[in-house]
């Protein structure tokens, strides 16, 4: 490209892996060939039931003439009062939290929310020292990964792996490493997804407290991204809570309710970080847009959307968990394939440690046969290449009909085996 | 605010000109006090005509069951398909132009195109060296103030004043300064806004002419903020034209159309920088929006949207224009107060060259008093500090009702006198 690009420009305008993630799924999203398998991306499913209440939804703004505010009217740099109100309610009575007005901030979503947080707590310091952005956990979010304004911002820690039945496998936080990676770095902030987009892996109430008191003890925030969490879109199988405190910053998002196209994002924090974002939206952004905010206050303020992430939607997706698992186990049962178990979220990773390719060139074989996956190495953020695992693994989007699926991993079988 | 922010952290948390103005505006406009008199913001005003256009489009994606990429995917970095080509058909049919779907992309709002192009060409460059961005004429949007990811990224030009009959005066751009400050710093990108925000000044085509061929002679790119401009939403009372070529970078904004809340900016440029532009959005967003370009595709493939600026929009803001003449002349008639030519855009600039006390403790002032105007000191970016003018100037929101703008009118001559 250009030779005339600020460091800045080169850096973010280098073809990073989220760039690559995001071009494939425009490009097959808008594509009219019926014979592209798209098992990239994170789009969520259409869920009819849900679809059919948000479109009532704007059917009723436009009746109640409450369409105003979303189309005429910029919001304030932390975002809609009247959402965030809503919101503080809401949170309030379902988890018995004491957030105020003061502990929200409306972004345009969660990828805007972490390009602030993590540039706003590492990178270069006001003294000159570096900081850096601690992941507890690889493979991590590898939106992630080319977000830092200056080079090297991330550092991870390598999981343990804990074999389980049936071809599966979870991976779990080594907290020796990452004690000690803290006392041999300068680390400004942690982050950890939860589910954990790629692996769906959702670490467990403890581990959480772990991370927290660690975190507390080390004067440093815990960022949490709640993108598929609690308590909506709630796409969780397993049985864990969902904790905040003032030294958390817990990220949500309206994407994965199946309203990615709105992006809105949600930031809940103490008082001093959610003035901090507000002020980075003013003069990053001026303002969120208002037509997520102004879609869901209602339904926030009636208590509907709960319900509808609990009743409809996490059991959209805990159907579709179950039908990976089978076509896994029917696809890959005579392989040494692994499937990293399915707690939350709607990505299968497959662990394929025979592989004779790097999982990249993989991605690129599949591609060219029109079957889009995720090449696991990009979500290794942080992390020197020496682990072999880093190149066995792929993203594979589930959330789609079983046929389609069913055809995606068959002609990953055929390509990896 | 907190100290362990990173350098980033603390210039973008920095209460700055923009924040004030976002915050203002955000709590007027949801305030219930109907004593508040809000001058200050570039909110647009709701036009019954082309708001109900609007929500009738929205009606349409609804019964045609088009609301679902709107609401339920995420377009590709670059923006949305179908809305570019749109675009690109419109522009080519109207002006004569030759783009292709590589020279435009999306993004959230004009603040965010901005926040992209300026990082992109100036501040730090790879070999060490600093360049800034030139704004040929001060003062300019305050939006652009506080963007630079490096210290003092602008430098401006002090521009020359025309004096014009009944207290009127226009800014024109000092040439032989702005070829001199080329010589003197390095600069990375040229930046202008025309219809300027805040002074309603439209650089005439000889003068932006002129601009682009020192742009090009110097081999750095040209910047036109055109947010009011050509083709839409239209908001110019002289007659100017538009142009554009692979040097120029042409920014617009659904936003003055009326829709502010929906965030959507649109970037005209080579394909280089818009490449570069999709990627940084890929890292910084995933992708924009998708509501903007959902909604006003229909109109730009029929060709109703430039009809609905030039018949509503643009008579609309010039009604406004001639009231907000009037009543300054009403109001400041018997003092020595200037207004600025009301060339575009829907601010007035009033230059209150005996005002005894600064611009900015008059805006305390009358914010005490609930009027809200936009104190000039803050729109001389990139300069010292010596030149008694900036603060002798405030900018006014006349996109009002006559009676408020009156009100409002009446308090600042009270106040000022």
């Amino acid at each position: 490209m250009n030779q005339n690009y600020s460091k800045f420009g080169e850096k973010f305008t280098c073809y990073s892996g989220i760039t690559q993630l995001m071009d494939d799924l425009g490009k097959a999203n808008h594509s009219d060939d019926e014979n592209i398998i798209m098992l990239g991306g994170g789009n969520p499913a259409l869920i009819p039931e849900a679809h059919d209440i948000f479109v009532s939804e704007l059917q009723t703004l436009i009746d109640n003439n409450e369409v105003d505010q979303m189309l005429g009217y910029y919001d304030g740099p932390q975002g809609s009062e009247v959402f965030i109100e809503a919101l503080v309610k809401m949170l309030n009575d379902h988890y018995d939290w004491i957030l105020d007005e003061g502990n929200i901030a409306i972004t345009n979503g969660s990828q805007s929310s972490f390009f602030s947080l993590f540039n706003l707590f590492a990178g270069e310091m006001p003294d000159d020292s570096k900081k850096k952005v601690l992941l507890p956990i690889a493979p991590e979010y590898i939106g992630y990964a080319d977000q830092g304004l200056s080079a090297n911002m991330f550092i991870s820690v390598k999981p343990k792996i804990q074999d389980l039945d049936n071809q599966q496998f979870k991976y779990q936080i080594d907290f020796d490493q990452l004690e000690q990676t803290l006392k041999r770095e300068d680390i400004g902030v942690i982050c950890i997804s939860r589910p954990t987009n790629p692996t769906g892996n959702v670490i467990t109430d403890d581990e959480l407290a772990k991370l927290d008191s660690i975190a507390q003890a080390n004067n440093i925030p815990l960022i949490v991204d709640n993108a598929y969490g609690q308590p909506f879109p709630g796409v969780i199988y397993t049985n864990v809570s969902l904790s905040w405190n003032a030294n958390m910053i817990l990220c949500m998002s309206l994407s994965k309710l199946g309203l990615p196209g709105l992006r809105t994002g949600i930031v809940i924090a103490n008082h001093d970080t959610v003035e901090a974002i507000s002020r980075m939206n003013g003069i990053l952004v001026l303002a969120p847009n208002s037509v997520g905010p102004s879609l869901l206050t209602r339904m926030i303020k009636d208590k509907a959307l709960i319900p509808l992430a609990n009743d409809v939607i996490k059991p959209y997706y805990q159907a579709k968990a179950n039908i990976a698992v089978k076509l896994f186990n029917e696809v890959f049962g005579n392989s040494n394939a692994k499937l990293h178990k399915l707690e939350g979220a709607f990505f299968m990773w497959l662990w394929l440690p025979d592989l004779k390719i790097t999982s990249e060139e993989l991605y690129h074989k599949l591609k060219a046969k029109g079957i889009y996956i995720i090449p696991g190495h990009n979500f290794f953020i942080g992390m020197d290449d020496a682990w072999p695992h880093q190149h066995q693994c792929i993203r594979i989007n589930y959330a789609k009909d079983e046929m389609t699926l069913m055809k995606g991993l068959k002609a990953i079988h055929q390509e990896a085996f």
